[in-house]
């Protein structure tokens, strides 16, 4: 087969024009005109317009190209030629030439296609269109063919840039990227981990990561300085619709830096990643609080693509006759609003009142919104006659609002609540009133996290324990004062998702016991858990910090991908099932037995027979045979005589002996590794025709015996 | 903390000499002269002298400093001067300066070291003797220390250049990182699976990849045309030295090549990897096919880097008188021998009668060796008594004999016996004679491999059973024909260790099933295991090919490494242990009971109720209590109302109820998600207080209701 010379269908101009090439790909649609044949030649650079006719092209190679069908593949040479004036086709890239075919090899002829694989029309100015019913599973049940599509390669070669992209700045930058390991131990990051049986230590697992996130620190500890990877990781949760059961993560990780050393090696390459998609970035990015955050867009990851952030309207009804409001701010509540700018004819009384007030804020949680408008005589409102003229006043400044703006309110005693439905309320109108502009992005540094969060017996750590607190000086027991910390923890956030986050590690060994018995673990549960790092800690760690960044998201997104599974090549559906390979599946029964995991649950002691190691008893709880106490003396000798027999004919066993015959399928358990069959006697019946009574390859004995 | 400003130990020169930097780093080594304090200060990028006088360095921070210890990490700001005369230490790049120390933070103090870090001498021809007594295992328990070492350190930052050599240049050759599932389906790769228990389908696993295989060869019927992947693989096999369960491959594969655009691209790659290492390999890399390089070397990865090789000599002995030669090639075998230019010195009639005639060769699986002394009068040796001055004479000219040289023969009935054996012996004596040289790479390519070898019931394939044949038009249930294909496969062998191998493989489905057929899998077995694969071949696969490469193998032979695990952050050990961090551990019971893998064993068929789906014969038989035919209608019905009942009262049941209790700790199989705890009453016993026999949690009946 001819490597060299081949030309790629995307790249032929009319600069090529009178020239020959030779061509290789998929026939990506066909039209025949009965004596002319056209093909789309497709390949992964592109199309270009192959033509089958009397004129150019031998007649067997006409005969030949005569069973051509979609995607089959094929190898065409030809000569180039520009097309005749009107018939060229704007739809392609190649729309002004084509390629007389002078010879054709059939490579690989193609079945019935279960779904449509061509996006661009043989036709100037015709339409391809897909069939909607194409379900998802089936996508990824012939997978292969849904990668032919332009879109598809399109992703994954940009997703190849990208990463490149990633690699390339920090390899510049001076970090190495250091592989860790895939099989090791379990680590907390609030999620399942996927477990893999030892056969060589029976009933141990290593788990899957993830994250690497204690050798990344281990790393650090080593001196490594840089460290990134573009690593797999894993997470056994209940699947959401973005996510996946293993996902790709950018892990990186510095000593001898701060915060602003990891905010602007990161804007940089954000902004070089973004650019693979078209998609300039400004820097330097923003940055909020996380209490920032809360109070104005009632997010941890706000979406700033749209304005209506709040306003705290609580002082102004220090002094209200309303009812509501004063019930609520007596119990030390608070009123938030938003502005949401000239939409007054967009959403009207009844709106307001009927949607919003009754159905769609109490499903975000909070009692009620109180709405006003903002006419030319004033407000309008339900209520808007409880309030005083300085109240009035104080809303249309506070709210900065003109008519035609509609003023929204959320009150409660929970802080919390407040910042929570109003967020999720922004977000509602945004969608409802079209308010988020496209090809906008707007990223965000969100900062001071809390440590902590209040939990059912404490607290729990927010990020994960390893997070440097803002101040060290908290008492571990004092769950008010661990409430108060702040972390030096940073979130990337972009048009409302979080693309990655990050922290400033805790590099003390004392400080991080300190951390866990906040966290309610006692010196020994940490040793148990952690010992290994918090050893680790006091050789000398430098002070270090770093960042992970959802790779499979962030990809989504530049490229403005429906779903991450339209970015990764082989994703599972939402069952974390593959309709492709069909995995997970059964496992056989001899690959289960070496890896421990037939008897798991019998290694845990049975009830009856989990006091000692007593043969006799455990005989006695399996056989559900009762065995009196003088009767043990003679069992015991019996079942000793048992084995000694069992080890004699094991000893004369020649090891070269095809495996034994068993009346049913089970296993030897004196003689392992062989797989015995059922003796033909058995299977035929002719084994049992005296007993009185058979089942399964067993005979039924009288009860006396059972 | 600042990052600004911080210099690098190891850049630092005369250049800088005047200027004030600040220093980050680790105190690699001490010398206290009373009043003055010298410490070598190591960062990634070396190491420099800090001095600590009384002259330059204010007092407090001279206290400070007095309590530095080997491997405090620290940051140190202070001037660089030029050493004085006859105090440089040439032993360090930095050697001719130092930096007087006005300022110290000790960032992380250091507890008692396992062992020593320092590899660099403070004085000036001073030698670091390192510690032979640290074993393996606990360097890699303290691995986190054993990094901070320049040799592991420079390992990792050159292992990294390696990898980023691979990704650039297959970029710029158009081929596309694509990353493919790890947790995925069984594949055939000829060594066990690691499993992966899924929690969302029981007692189904997914496996974690031994290759990429299939998932390549589906991007290649995808279009994808040009692949390669960096990626993680698994083989739970029985450890060998230089083996890992996990390790790291460069995969790759491409479409509408042949063998040559392999060898080609391959080629090109190996170099730029291995001058990365500071190693020239010449280009063209020599080629041998498979039955040159048994028939040569008996190896069918060749070590070329010393001569030895093979000399056929059956035809000189035709005719012999030599009755043990006679019988064999009466047999039908073969003699064959070789050459060991000028060792007659140092192989003395000794050696070779009673080392390798006897002792050596035998082990190798050879009956004996035939060895000939080349002497000014003549061959020497116990049999050339018996062979003809033809026979002689033959001999000295088939092995190029001069005085001084050794020939050595084996001859067998088996012709791969004597090829096995020979080299073997070639070996052998390379390393006893050292024969091999040092820094010298000898790559080659191996081609023409047999497709199939012998197996115990047919054939078994040599590389993967999706490899291309040498034709296509053989019987697959005719043993000789198929034993006597060749494949188009080929392996990367350098200095006698394979680096690599791949093939052309199958693409089209009719062949692939007849390989199969070959393989002894019938159609449906066929359909079972590999039915989605052979379906993606029938819908236009291109014929493709490609190759894979283990990179810490290659890491390692490039950097000199004594075995991978010096090129590796976090290896196991021989065991498939992490002494770091302890795994594989044993998991909580909870999880081991949400993956379903405490009863995995009792989930297979019972013997008896495997037949049917029939509920009343699995309570019959799993209870043992025989049920005839009248009874079976109303013990349908019971245990239907059982069923309502059992139904009637989980919908009853308010969702965030307690666990419910039970008598013993078994889960209760119609309410699924619960955790019973044992019932106060039963625990204490008082529930069984009158029964006639209890046992852990139940209490015996009388024989008829058992």
């Amino acid at each position: 087969m001819p490597t060299i010379g081949r030309s790629y269908c995307g790249q032929l101009s009319l600069s090529h024009a009178g020239e020959s090439v030779t061509l290789a790909g998929w026939v990506d649609a066909l039209r025949d005109h009965g004596e002319v044949l056209f093909i789309h030649l497709r390949d992964r650079s592109g199309i270009v317009q192959v033509v089958f006719t009397p004129e150019g092209t031998p007649q067997a190679v006409c005969d030949r190209a005569s069973v051509l069908r979609s995607e089959f593949c094929v190898r065409v040479t030809g000569r180039v030629i520009q097309r005749t004036g009107g018939t060229e086709n704007p739809g392609i890239a190649t729309g002004d030439i084509e390629v007389v075919a002078e010879d054709l090899a059939i490579l690989g002829s193609c079945a019935t296609l279960p779904f449509q694989i061509s996006e661009k029309s043989m036709l100037a100015g015709g339409v391809v269109r897909r069939d909607e019913t194409v379900g998802e599973d089936l996508r990824l049940q012939y997978r292969y063919l849904d990668l032919r599509r332009p879109t598809m390669q399109d992703h994954l070669i940009r997703r190849h840039r990208i990463v490149k992209t990633i690699r390339d700045f920090l390899d510049q930058q001076g970090f190495i990227e250091v592989e860790t390991p895939m099989l090791t131990k379990s680590t907390p990051e609030g999620a399942r981990d996927y477990l893999v049986p030892s056969r060589q230590f029976p009933k141990s697992f290593y788990a899957l990561p993830q994250s690497p996130q204690l050798f990344k620190q281990m790393l650090m500890v080593g001196g490594m300085e840089r460290y990134f990877q573009i690593v797999r990781c894993f997470r056994d949760e209940d699947l959401r619709p973005n996510r996946q059961p293993e996902f790709t993560q950018l892990d990186l990780e510095a000593s001898f830096i701060d915060e602003e050393y990891i905010f602007d090696l990161f804007e940089e390459l954000t902004v070089r990643m973004f650019s693979v998609g078209g998609i300039d970035l400004p820097r330097p990015f923003p940055r909020m609080t996380w209490l920032d955050a809360m109070n104005r867009t009632g997010s941890d990851r706000p979406d700033l693509r749209f304005g209506m952030t709040f306003e705290d309207a609580t002082d102004l009804f220090t002094h209200t006759r309303y009812g509501i409001f004063r019930q609520i701010l007596d119990r030390g509540g608070c009123i938030k609003g938003i502005n949401v700018k000239g939409a007054s004819d967009r959403l009207s009384k009844n709106v307001l009142q009927n949607e919003y007030a009754r159905e769609i804020v109490p499903g975000f949680g909070a009692k009620g919104m109180t709405w006003m408008r903002v006419m030319a005589e004033g407000l309008e409102s339900n209520i808007v006659q409880f309030f005083s003229d300085d109240e009035r006043r104080g809303i249309l400044d506070r709210f900065a609002a003109q008519p035609g703006d509609v003023i929204l309110m959320i009150a409660d005693p929970s802080w919390s609540l407040v910042c929570s439905a109003l967020g999720q309320l922004r977000v509602h109108l945004a969608h409802r009133l079209a308010l988020i502009p496209k090809d906008v992005y707007a990223p965000l540094w969100v900062t001071d996290f809390p440590l902590f969060e209040a939990a059912e017996d404490g607290v729990t750590a927010i990020h994960h324990p390893f997070t440097m607190p803002d101040r060290v000086d908290f008492d571990p027991r004092n769950i008010e004062d661990l409430l108060a910390l702040r972390s030096r923890a940073y979130d990337l956030v972009m048009n409302g998702e979080e693309l990655g986050g990050g922290s400033i590690r805790i590099n003390d060994s004392k400080l991080q016991q300190r951390v866990f018995q906040a966290l309610g673990l006692d010196a020994g549960e940490a040793a148990e858990k952690f010992g290994f790092f918090l050893k680790a800690l006091s050789f000398g760690a430098p002070p270090h910090g770093g960042i992970a960044l959802g790779i499979d998201r962030v990809v989504a997104m530049i490229l403005g991908a429906a779903s991450i599974r339209e970015v990764i090549a082989f994703p599972k559906n939402r069952s974390a099932y593959c309709p492709l390979t069909q995995a997970p599946s059964p496992a056989a029964p001899l690959q289960l037995q070496e890896l421990g995991l037939l008897d798991m649950g019998g290694g845990l002691p049975l009830p009856g027979a989990g006091e000692g190691k007593d043969l006799i008893d455990s005989l006695s709880w399996v056989s559900r045979i009762g065995i009196t106490d003088p009767e043990r003396s003679s069992m015991g000798e019996a079942v000793a005589q048992a084995q000694a027999c069992a080890e004699r004919i094991n000893r004369n066993a020649p090891s070269d002996e095809p495996p034994l015959f068993s009346v049913a399928a089970v296993s030897n358990r004196t003689r392992e590794g062989r797989t015995p069959r059922i003796h033909p006697l058995a299977a035929s019946g002719e084994l049992f025709k005296n007993a009185p009574a058979e089942k399964g390859g067993y005979f039924k004995t009288a009860a006396v015996l059972d």
